[in-house]
This record gives structure tokens, C-alpha cells and sequence, in this order.
């Protein structure tokens, strides 16, 4: 809005991998663009990353070189210090600190750093008037974080859901589509270079439950608190829970809720049961979708893509340009000593569940699983004896609607009976 | 992120109806919440509507009262000019130019007024460091206008589409539902006071024609050209159609898009028929969709509430909370003045279309329309005489991909062939 021509905004990238060079590309690419919509130049002037000779496909001509990201978050020609490495402690760390305690503004991609030293971070970039960024480490290229954030700052956010690792929500709609078993996709998904380093970050719901501890922060000005998502991954979701569940007219997600409730703050990363025709049940592969609810505007819902060199690339320079449009918004959306510390609190509001079992071929083992569920008051809605190997009885149950807390106990009487041939898989039924 | 305490935002709101009463709710009862996220009071100081007695069902206790909205628009107490009174011309257009005049900012629901008189008022505000936001003109409580503006302000945008008129929406989703002619649901949704007072500005388009008007600028950088958008209204959808198009396995929405294409800024909004199964084909009474297509960010999608006190109120205060944060953005995104004028141009990319003709009973009739289209290099993927009445014989066509410029001139040719009983029905098909 400004008439006299300020001076260019000068970006120094740390990594410089898919989305690094996507960032390279866009500001490369749409020079005039961006300086048309934020009414300055958008520059690269130094960028850092493992190998300074690789080819990737992009020019780096004309930016300084540095071979530690440390002295690339230092250099006095560097306004903006965009982290793309990863990782939650380390290098990133250190280069994002010393580029906050410069006063310098930060963008990233970090979920991981963010879950863990959000507060540290978001502190002292507010005692050093700088900002920290980061709408690419959620959703990819969704503007969740901006919705949330400044869009929907009217209302009382009262709950947040969305499934947004879209490494496991390629297995599981492979798994469906293809009627392949867990351990093939994953080997697929490795070769295909979908997984992390570590693939139990995706797998396990590391990396969503680490997307989900932000949200909850954001949404309901809480401190960042990741120990406190209640995560289970998909390790465990067989062919087998597929195909039940398709025939009941579901699809499994792996599917993160977080509520501040009258208990404390729920958060949870789990695969569930959607219905198959709904938005979360329709989505395919690497799409996220995010579902916000406010007491004002009832229900917004956000899809798009979850990852790769365009979507996140465009996350971060949406950031990019707030920037050099003198957008700035604490961290987390309010002051970073404002964030309250909120008890964490297991998600217990009722929903049915589906429970499939393992039992030894003994007399009386369906009569004393009945039991078990019955004893806890939970009551059941389908129940079925699915095939039979030589050792084990597969059941499939579906309860009535129960709480965790009860089915837990319920599932402890199943093992104590000494009929249960393996730990049950619990899924929860959600009818969104 | 500053320190200082910043002295309260004071807002002055012209309305009092639906949407006013909402954002008068959450100043009163969220002031907390709002302080803690933009970092300053948010104040109402003086109110303005058309009846001063009316009882509203919220306090208005503590605010002045102006009868005329420019005279709140000018007083010294009023920091941004909130208009919520609606009409492209009169009080609220004086009103908003008294309020820029003074360097006031201003947040307005006004879409007829934006797409009639954007450019002029953008150019205003920008020589008066006003700002004029508007969220609440487009598609409810959906931050679309942020999302496109800000969040995604790194692609080159290549197409914008969305159903954007929730009472076109109830109307079509209810035929279908209910069964019910269009003559009786349109009685319905004015008995239920969906319609505007004018109710062409629903089901003639015009109003999403408004929002897609705005949009375009946004995605493109045009000028607003409310005058090159393809407008076609709902009114000629019988419960025919919408059997017909059940049977085929789509439903009708009216749905705009907008794409700048060699051809020139192709702006469009119709009814087509869309896959049932689809989000867009899912959607149900007043929810809108917008999908927002980027070079890098490939697609994103957001759906959420298109009206109603809450929702509208949400996208106001969203604004609000903006000028108090100092998030300053140009009315279209980029300055005024540096919009251009793109030619409108027809949109014309290639689809099936649905036809329903009705033919008057005369020999070699259906062979005349085939010729017509035949000629025109339409071939047919589907045809059939659906009924049979005393005088018409209703046939139903679905053609292979075509242009629409083919078809106009092949229905042009079948007019001319005098077995037309009335003006046929074409609708084309989106496959999103």
C-alpha cells in the first residue's frame, strides 16, 4: 500500500531438497508477481544445504553459498532465514535460534521443531521482534494455519480434525484399492521414497501427531503440547480391517481430533472408521483435509495437497510474502507468555467402535469376550465369527456407543481370560 | 508482537440486520479473546439502521446512534467503517466514500457494490492509505478471499470455481430431495426469507455472478468486470432436469468459474451438471465450495457455510481482526492502479452438455435436430424421447465434448428448423 519503493526482502534457504528447490523456482520464476503483490522485491541472496554440487535442476547463480546453516542465518544480507532441513533438533535448531536471536524473521517447515521447542522459539522471537512462519509444516499446501490463524480469529475454535499425513493415507487407500497387505505397501511407499528417514515418524503418527499438537495451540491458545497427543499408528491395520470395514460401509484414516473440552485438551492421532461417502472417507492418497469448527462459523472444511515440491513450496512462500507485506502474527496466534498451559486429558466423548480379535479355539472363548464387553456396560451392535485358521477364531465386533475408557477396561477382562491369541485392534467409529 | 499497549480498534457499524447483530455478539462477548489475539481492544463506538426501536436481541447500550450512515462513517470516534447495509448504489456507497475520504478503513459484506464500483473504491482508499477488506462478500464464512490473496500469494492462479449462492443451492438440492417443480420451492425459500428482495440477484445468478467477479480480480489481477460474466440463472431447471441428471449420475449446481486463458478472462456462471459423487455434487443447501487452482500449490478446496448470522459474522470480524493486527493487504491484492483490463472473452474449453428440447409431433423432427447438431460437428453420446404428451415430444440429448460456440450455432440451426415447441435447455456438464 506503500508508495515510495522499499527495499528488496532478502531470503537465505537452508536446504535445498524438493521443497528448498521449489522455493528457488518460485521466486526465480514469478519475480515480477511477487513484487506486484507485496510491493517489494522478493530476493535470494545465500542458500545452504549437504552437497554444494549436486545437480538439482534449478540455477543457483548469483547467491553466496554457505556450508553451515549457522552462518547462513547470521549473514547481515539475509532478512528472512527460510529452514527446509528438518529435523527436531540439531542444525535447524540452532541456525533458526541464531537467526531469532539477529532478530531476523523465520520461515519453515519444521513440524518436528515446532512440537518440541515451539514455546522456546515462539518466545524468543517475540523478544527479538521477529516472527516465525511456518503454514508448510501443516497441510501442506492447504492455508490452514492462516484460516485458523487470522481468517476465523472471530470465533471460538471448538474442535479441529483432519487427516494430514498423506504418507499413510497413500497406504491405506492403496491397501484398499489394490488389496494389498500392510507390509507390501510399505515396501512400495520406501521404494516410492514416500517414507521418513525414521518411517516410524509416518507409520507410527509422529509426524501427524506433531501437525495436530500446532493446530491445537493455534486454535485454542494453549502451549504447544505433544507429549500430549494420544497417538497410535497404523501398523497394526491389516487387509483384513480393510475389507471389514469397507463392508460396512467405511474407510480407515488415519485421523487426528483435537477439542479444549470441560476435561482438558484432547488431542489424538488414530486410525479410525469414516464413512466411505463422506469428505474425509472420498480422500485419496497424498490429500489432506483439515476440518475446523467455531462457535461462529459452525464448519469450514480445507482440502488439498499434503506434500511435494509445489504445495509446499507455495505454503512457504505465502509465508514469504506476509512477510514482505509486514503481516505479522505471533507464533501460535497470541503473545507466546499468553499461551496457557492446558491439562491434558484422554479423548473419551462416545462413539461406536470396531474391535477385531484373535481368539484360541476354545469352548466358551466368544462367551467370555461377551462377557468382558458386557461387564463394562458396553453393548454390542454387530458381531461375527470371520474365517477360521487351524489356531485362532478372528472376531469382528462392532459396539454400540462407548467410551475409551470402558472398552480399555474391557479389552484388560479379554486378556486376563487367557483366550485372546493376540493384542485386539480398537478403531474408532467416527461419523463425520 | 508490540509491547505498548495500542489504544482500542473503534468500529462504527452501518446495519443492524442478520450479519451486524453477529458482530455486534462477538465484540460483546469475545472481547477478551479478541484483545489477546490482535493485541488491542476491539471497540463498537457507534451503530446506524434503519429503525432505532427495533429489538434486536442484543444490547446496544454504551454505542451513539447516527440515523444516517454517512454521518457515522465521518465521526472522530470511528476507526473502521463496518457497512453491512448492502445495495450497489446509495447510503452504502456514500457512506463507504465518506469513511475513505477520511482515511478510514473499511470492512464491508457488499459484493454488489464491489463488482459494480471496486476499482473506483480501491483506488480511493489506496490515495487515502485506507483499506477496504471484505471477506464476508464471498461464499460466507470461508476464509476464500485470505486463502487466494495471502496464503497462496506464490502461484500463478489458473482457474477459480465454487458454488457460491447457498439459496440456488437450497433450491436445486431440495427439487432434487423433495421432488418437488421449481415453482414450489422457489415459494418455499421465499416463504423461509432466503431470497433477496429482488429475487433475480439468487436465482439469475447475479450475486454469485458478483463474487466471481471478485474473485477473478483477486486470482488475476484484473480490473473487476462484473459485465463479462456469463450469467445464467437457475430458473429454467425443471425437476426433469434434475431426474434426468440424477439418472445419469450427476446433479445441478450453480457453479461459477473464472480462468484467464490466451483467449482473455473467460468468466462464467451457470447451472451444469457436476458427478453426484463428487464434492461439488455433494453439497447440500446453503454450503459453498470454492476450488482455487495454482501452478504450485495444483488444487486446493474449501468448503464451509456460504451465509447466516454466525458464518458472515465470522468473515467480518476475520477482517477486523486484520486492520487490528495492522494486516494491510491492497483491495484486489495488488495496488489499483496496477490492475489491468483483460478482455472478456467467452469461456469455450470443450465438455459434454445436457440438452432437453422440446419438439413439437410433427415427422422427421428428431432427424432435423440431429442434423443440427451433426452439422455443427456434435456428435451424440445419448439421446432419447424421455415422454410423450398430447403436443411435445421431450427429448433429452447428451453430446460428446464440444464448444459451446458449436452449440449455440447448432441450436441457433435447430430454432430455424421450426420443430422447436420452446427454447431448449442446455447445460454443460463438468467432469471435477
Amino acid at each position: 500500500m506503500t508508495t515510495s519503493p522499499r527495499p528488496p526482502l532478502r531470503l537465505g534457504i537452508a536446504g535445498l531438497g524438493t521443497v528448498g528447490v521449489g522455493v528457488v523456482k518460485i521466486v526465480r520464476q514469478k519475480a515480477d508477481l511477487l513484487a506486484a503483490r507485496t510491493g517489494r522485491a522478493i530476493e535470494i541472496t545465500a542458500v545452504s544445504a549437504r552437497s554444494r554440487d549436486k545437480d538439482r535442476g534449478v540455477a543457483l547463480t548469483g547467491y553466496a553459498w554457505e556450508d553451515e546453516p549457522v552462518a547462513l542465518a547470521k549473514r547481515d544480507d539475509v532478512d528472512v532465514f527460510v529452514e527446509l532441513m528438518g529435523g527436531e533438533e540439531g542444525p535447524a535448531k540452532d541456525a533458526i535460534e541464531a537467526a531469532i536471536a539477529r532478530g531476523k524473521d523465520v520461515v519453515t517447515a519444521n513440524k518436528a521443531l515446532l512440537a518440541h521447542h515451539g514455546q522456546a522459539l515462539a518466545e524468543a522471537a517475540e523478544a527479538n521482534n521477529a516472527v516465525i512462519r511456518f503454514e508448510a509444516a501443516v497441510a501442506g499446501g492447504i492455508p490452514v494455519i492462516k484460516s485458523l490463524t487470522e481468517g476465523l480469529a472471530g470465533n471460538e475454535i471448538s474442535r479441529v480434525m483432519g487427516v494430514m499425513n498423506g504418507t499413510c493415507n497413500y497406504i491405506l487407500t492403496r491397501m484398499q484399492d489394490a488389496g494389498l497387505p500392510y507390509d507390501e505397501v510399505f515396501a512400495e511407499a520406501d521404494a516410492l521414497g514416500y517414507l521418513e528417514a525414521d518411517p516410524n515418524l509416518d507409520v507410527g503418527g509422529i509426524d501427524a501427531g506433531h501437525k495436530l499438537s500446532l493446530l491445537s495451540s493455534i486454535a485454542f491458545g494453549t502451549r504447544v503440547d505433544f507429549d500430549g497427543v494420544a497417538l497410535e499408528g497404523i501398523q497394526r491395520i491389516s487387509i483384513e480391517d480393510i475389507h471389514q470395514a469397507a463392508e460396512l460401509g467405511y474407510k480407515i484414516k488415519l485421523l487426528g481430533v483435537t477439542a479444549l473440552t470441560g476435561r482438558g485438551l484432547e488431542q489424538r492421532m488414530s486410525p479410525c472408521l469414516v464413512p466411505a461417502d463422506s469428505p474425509l472417507g472420498q480422500l485419496k492418497g497424498g490429500t489432506n483435509m483439515v476440518v475446523i469448527e467455531g462457535d461462529a462459523v459452525e464448519q469450514v472444511v480445507l482440502r488439498g495437497p499434503g506434500a511435494g515440491e509445489g504445495p509446499t513450496a507455495s505454503a512457504v512462500m505465502g509465508d514469504v510474502c506476509d512477510i514482505a507485506r509486514d503481516i505479522r502474527v505471533s507464533t501460535f496466534g497470541i503473545p507466546a507468555a499468553q499461551l496457557t498451559k492446558a491439562k491434558s486429558a484422554q479423548s473419551n466423548s462416545p462413539a461406536p467402535f470396531y474391535l477385531r480379535l484373535a481368539l484360541e479355539d476354545k469352548p466358551g472363548a466368544m462367551a467370555k469376550i461377551a462377557t468382558a464387553l458386557g461387564d463394562n456396560g458396553i453393548s454390542i451392535d454387530r458381531m461375527r465369527q470371520t474365517r477360521h485358521d487351524d489356531t485362532h477364531a478372528p472376531v469382528l465386533i462392532v459396539t454400540h456407543k462407548t467410551q475409551r475408557s470402558a472398552l480399555d477396561q474391557a479389552i484388560s477382562a479379554m486378556r486376563d481370560t487367557g483366550v485372546m491369541a493376540s493384542d485386539p485392534v480398537a478403531l474408532r467409529i467416527e461419523t463425520v
